[in-house]
């Protein structure tokens, strides 16, 4: 046994000592999901939701109201269900958001952050040659792909913190973030997509960052980056043509298999990049 | 000899067929250093123009009056030097760069991205944790530190092409960026200074993606990055306390050691990413 895995089961037990009442309150788990309006983010609700009776689950987007998905969720698990509205390009939103979920549950367990932009029409567009490159492309795909989840890390980092692994089979609390392989610097080889790549590049140093300090307040927390695959989602479907038929995963299949690596995530996983099937990527 | 030096070495006769009476004018190379008003990109105008008396070299800063440095330089080397005003957090500066230099010298055999901010009192300090990051820190070392550079690649990309290795000792441009050990993912082991990392870290995606299309075309040009060492300048000075004496360089050794990695670069370092050493660094 390491001393991290020492020191988080020493923390955990101080924890439970302490703070049971309010933890068996949300047996189950909190997980929140930001970027839950549709796509994968809506998924991951979902089966959070389905997988476990007892799973409480907090989904943030920009406006709920418009998110059909969301809303026919919270028919069926009102109870269990909580939607905010958070802004990722707005930090007060993010703040307030925190102090809500703080007052509602007071930890969570679980942070996915599921957003990420690629394409907007008229706006962003994945560049194919370094002579399409916009400043304004660049910055905004860094501000909504790399800076929202890093800030909504930061502030969660004290619900996180005091969650741990607590009511759930999990010895830690998990930050997982959506990154993607063409964000990987060495496994670039085909080029293009410049904005994207670099942010979630940078996203992915963020995340490293962040596990790092993690690791030496031996925070009772796990930060992992995941690739979900090529998924049909609105994301994706500008960019489907070239997509192999058995590569085009459905929602239902990724979010499977990444809430497969969440699940499993043990203390020396802190840092790491996985794809949907659990294989390590390169940075 | 690969398809990529075969190509490359075709692209460089047939230039030399077409263009020999306007290369011949600047035979020993045009070098372009973004980024030169003090420390290490100053230094990179100073010995370029030492070390081979027929290299013309295109020294850019924001504010050229006020750089005491380049007047200095200007005054000695009058003929061979040229200064231009490049902000690069406004493009149309970047390109107004690129029509003046294809206008004086028709080509580019070495782009090298000096500039970098790490911290501005009272604007911009490296974090000690992630409770300390804010948005703007964040957009702004990216702007500067990423967005800046490869915009300027972007428009010296065409000169870059033009000029190859014509007149130089080398057999293609050089693209030199330069990025810094604490922009590797992999070796990330201390944690903080995220703005800056990420910043760091992106332009080395930036860079390579860059490098991936400029081998495709079969494009005379290399694009590297290179991590300077520790220098003895005003970027590092807030954060020299615990570098080891030997591990602090002077401008003028890590200069040295990097123009010695420029010139011997070969078109199989396209991508890569060097310490001043010429140890590859992991990404």
């Amino acid at each position: 046994m390491t001393m991290a895995s020492l020191s988080l089961r020493f923390l955990s037990l101080t924890r439970r000592a302490f703070s049971s009442s309010s933890a068996l309150k949300f047996n189950g788990g909190v997980s929140m999901v930001q970027g839950a309006s549709r796509g994968i983010g809506l998924q991951f609700v979902k089966q959070l939701l389905e997988n476990n009776d007892r799973g409480h689950v907090i989904a943030t987007c920009r406006n709920p109201n418009s998110s059909t998905g969301l809303i026919h969720l919270k028919d069926k698990f009102a109870d269990r269900l909580k939607i905010l509205p958070l802004d990722l390009t707005d930090e007060s939103s993010i703040e307030a958001s925190a102090l809500s979920i703080k007052d509602a549950y007071g930890h969570l367990n679980l942070l996915i952050n599921a957003s990420g932009i690629l394409s907007i029409p008229q706006v962003l567009q994945p560049e194919t040659t370094l002579n399409k490159l916009e400043k304004s492309s660049l910055m905004l795909a860094y501000e909504v792909n790399a800076v929202g989840p890093i800030l909504v890390i930061k502030h969660m980092w004290p619900l996180l913190k005091v969650g741990g692994g607590f009511g759930t089979e999990r010895s830690a609390a998990v930050v997982a973030s959506l990154s993607a392989r063409v964000g990987s610097i060495g496994d670039n080889h085909l080029g293009g997509w410049h904005s994207y790549r670099a942010s979630k590049t940078a996203l992915n140093q963020l995340s490293k960052t962040a596990s790092v300090e993690f690791a030496r307040k031996k925070d009772p927390i796990v930060s992992i980056l995941l690739h979900p695959g090529t998924v049909d989602t609105d994301l994706s479907k500008p960019f489907q043509k070239n997509v192999p038929k058995d590569k085009l995963f459905t929602k239902e299949f990724s979010v499977q298999k990444m809430l497969s690596i969440i699940d499993n995530v043990k203390v020396h996983d802190n840092g790491k990049f996985f794809a949907w099937d659990g294989q390590e990527i390169p940075w």
